[in-house]
């Protein structure tokens, strides 16, 4: 995939996928969201192949998802902390999450509920304009050379 | 990546990736929810191998996300529709574009309208059970075995 072209792309969506990558990267935000940090317990909780994994936490850092920072001199230790645009990928988690929850659940599932009132997290996304859930009301894609309609 | 442990695992998050597979099936999806049906439309339109968009839309039709649609006898020729599951999907499509457009925005990029008001479409991730944007109050993970509170 040619993310280069991707990330400077006209499209949000590629814009993002770029920069996130593949579903590894989805779970690696996932855990950060969860607050994990370090090499070892992504790896254990995800079972993914250490190669893999500080190749996607590499590009996660480059792509300013994640900061590495270092949290012992001796020896030599690094965890991976979520930045603003990591943290604000909570959200679109949210989203994933809510339509697997909907299409492919049955059986034990994880949830999220409020810290503070206990109350199960119920993820919709809305149009803030219209306040309308998304995929009620018909929408239109707009070319950027397109001027907008007030 | 071991989609098939992802795909029964206990997170609606990992449930929702294993069926989408990779970012091009997310491109393909998108390419989908603006009415792109059929294969060299995709092909053109994103610049995705012929092979490698062969394997994705034989994944996204076996996970239920695509339905796989004769539309020509002679010669023959299939389109891909998107299926309930495969719709539903355009809400997570608008949160991630609305996630990289808050943070890798700049340039020019396209966007979408309410159809009917032309107004911008401005998703927002919200927790229908408090009202709350997802990511202003603190949440709390709930694994499958915990009994839920109230």
């Amino acid at each position: 995939m040619d993310t280069d072209a991707l990330s400077h792309g006209t499209c949000p969506v590629a814009r993002a996928l770029a920069r996130t990558g593949d579903c590894w990267s989805f779970l690696i935000l996932r855990e950060a969201t969860i607050g994990i940090t370090r090499f070892d317990e992504f790896r254990t909780r995800l079972g993914i192949a250490p190669n893999i994994l500080t190749h996607r936490l590499k590009a996660l850092t480059a792509n300013g998802l994640l900061e590495k920072r270092r949290y012992s001199e001796r020896p030599l230790r690094h965890e991976y902390v979520l930045t603003e645009a990591g943290r604000d990928f909570l959200p679109v988690l949210q989203a994933i999450g809510a339509w697997g929850r909907r299409h492919f659940g049955g059986g034990a599932m994880a949830y999220t509920v409020d810290a503070e009132t206990g109350q199960r997290v119920q993820p919709l996304v809305i149009d803030q304009a219209s306040g309308a859930p998304i995929g009620t009301r018909p929408l239109r894609l707009v070319a950027p050379e397109e001027p907008a309609r007030a």
